[in-house]
């Protein structure tokens, strides 16, 4: 299949093309390689060091014989993408290409609308393109769990039979994200929604959870292929906060009570489950709703996992709790299905105590690469 | 109390600013002024002439003493709109100052992204500049009942509580937007109630229903002082297509089975129902909605009400129906609560016939600014 990854330098994206190409798909990536000037824009580094886009297909074509295309550009410059889809004539296309850090969302007014218009203008103008060019194409994009917020009923996959006063209809569900970065993602859905149910384009949204491990079979195969690992308060997640405190020796810092619970999704999950969304595609017409987690944890239980392996690898560590720089219920229910993806063929890997020590090890490893001052939050959502 | 109509320049925001303005209030406008060049773009025009605002507020002056200050510039120039408020330190503001129209923003993928990019971009610099500057001011945002959609369940004023699995929540009703002008209303909803949440600002989303008439006792003083009455296919609603159909001889076209129905609202009830929001202000913290309309009909009803009155102006009229250029069901259920500004005190005043029949002999009275070739639909959703 010819297919597109948006976003392809990322840290999602960079492993789902490789995984793609793999399995033998005919793989481009569009990516501006803005994520690496954000780096530079906050002082902060991947702590695995990752090297040029062209540097790594270079050496993917010189390990596999496999070749993926790169157009370097913005999904938000409307003629340089047309270009690209004329050129490529994708039959899939994986969207990862988003500002996707909910602290980076919340640092002023300006990266609030940043985010937002990057967002939602991208993805606008990929809606338009493949309207007008590759109307067949199958829309894979990346949501996120967190636009659902924490309602006190279960969360389904997408949408909602609502019985109300004698009358029922199956709705989309109820969003109350809690960033402007996440608000950028329901904005999406809405948006794509609108184009599947008025142009009857074919899409799947994933509404992933939070991603941890950094790699997979082929970005491990050389240390030029290596993922990111952030650890860093913008773009680092509780868990990888969590390895890099234990490694430096820090005590893991969780955010108010650690009630809160969110879904979570290994690396080689996430590049499994865009295989299988390109696989089985929607249908013309139709936005389909995967809920792209396996498992669920508090921040609080994290801790305590990453705590309990610590003296594996040769590190004792503490937990301590922070004032919450967020504004979330941090004792709260939740309750989300997952059952899509299993049902389309996806066995989990689920979080054992083995990654977590391999993931110590490998912050301990690059220890030197972990910046201190940049563990601890200073973006404050009030 | 002191209140900035953001939007004074336009249909609803110019009455409600003069309506305000003759109640006591402190009025300022802010306005970039370019609905007046959307006019010039599409070649299209006001039937009733409308005058420079400078002109339009020397002359509110001079008949009433009041003084309204005008401040021209865009809300998405944050630099504007921060001097603005530091400067008028209101207590209320009023926020129409968005493109509003589906079908322009269904012209092509430039003016789908201009109206996304313009509506959420001017909505969360004014959350901004209200937490930053002013954070006890009221918002009191135009949204539309059309974020709605048509639902096969009564549509509830903003929230819906859902009972799930034996579990329950009020929550944010589901959105199903019909337009790319309309989603960004969605948008602009969203981010408002997460500003509540996280910042404690306090807003009141008006779901506006279809505006009708022109003229309210203030605009109705003065010549300088009328209102705008859109005709056009991309400005004008259907009732005002009918209207001016009417008035040149022309068979009164409906789109589709004319089964389309939504709720509607006379322009002398839109500037009580700002009033009313603003004389009882949401609680810091909360996001309130209320369905501002007073009436449903369809577009046939009005298509038949139209020419019923016709005679009595000296006009045949007979009813014609075009393929729909829109997509959207045309025969559907549809129930919307509307009793929130009822008990905040609001009397409707109903769609009669003597005011159709007002409104004909003023299309009539300015039949010569119809543009004929303007009426008919160009702008296609597929």
């Amino acid at each position: 299949m010819r297919v597109i990854v948006c976003g392809g330098d990322g840290f999602c994206g960079w492993p789902t093309a490789l995984h793609l190409s793999a399995r033998g798909h005919d793989v481009s990536i569009v990516d501006s390689l803005v994520r690496r000037q954000w780096d530079a824009e906050l002082g902060t580094q991947s702590v695995l060091p990752i090297h040029p886009l062209s540097e790594r297909l270079e050496k993917w074509r010189d390990l596999t014989g496999r070749v993926i295309r790169s157009h370097v550009g913005d999904l938000t410059d409307a003629a340089f993408l047309m270009d690209v889809l004329a050129q490529e004539r994708p039959e899939g296309i994986v969207h990862f290409a988003e500002q996707r850090s909910a602290p980076y969302s919340m640092i002023d007014r300006q990266h609030a609308v940043f985010t937002q218009v990057n967002n939602v203008v991208g993805t606008l103008n990929l809606l338009y393109g493949i309207k007008d060019i590759v109307p067949a194409c199958h829309l894979v994009k990346l949501g996120t769990m967190g636009e659902y917020g924490t309602p006190n009923i279960d969360i389904e996959e997408g949408y909602i039979e609502i019985r109300h006063k004698g009358r029922s209809d199956v709705l989309p569900f109820p969003k109350q994200p809690g960033s402007m970065y996440h608000l950028s993602k329901v904005h999406d859905s809405h948006n794509i929604h609108f184009c599947c149910r008025t142009w009857g384009l074919a899409a799947t949204d994933l509404h992933q959870g939070v991603v941890y491990g950094v790699q997979t079979a082929e970005t491990a195969m050389d240390a030029v292929l290596y993922n990111r690992f952030d650890t860093d308060e913008v773009f680092g997640t509780a868990l990888n906060r969590f390895i890099a405190e234990a490694a430096i020796g820090h005590p893991l810092t969780v955010y108010g009570k650690g009630g809160q619970t969110r879904g979570f999704i290994q690396i080689v999950d996430t590049v499994r489950c865009i295989e299988l969304a390109l696989e089985h595609p929607a249908s013309p017409g139709e936005l389909r709703v995967f809920n792209q987690f396996t498992e669920q944890f508090s921040v609080g239980e994290l801790a305590a996992r990453v705590a309990g392996i610590a003296p594996r690898a040769g590190r004792v560590a503490t937990v301590t709790h922070l004032p919450n720089p967020r504004v979330e219920r941090d004792e709260h229910y939740y309750n989300a299905a997952h059952t899509a993806l299993v049902d389309l063929g996806l066995r989990p890997h689920l979080l054992d105590d083995a990654l977590l020590e391999d993931l110590l090890r490998l912050a301990i490893r690059f220890a030197e690469r972990i910046l201190p001052d940049k563990l601890l939050p200073t973006v404050r959502w009030r």
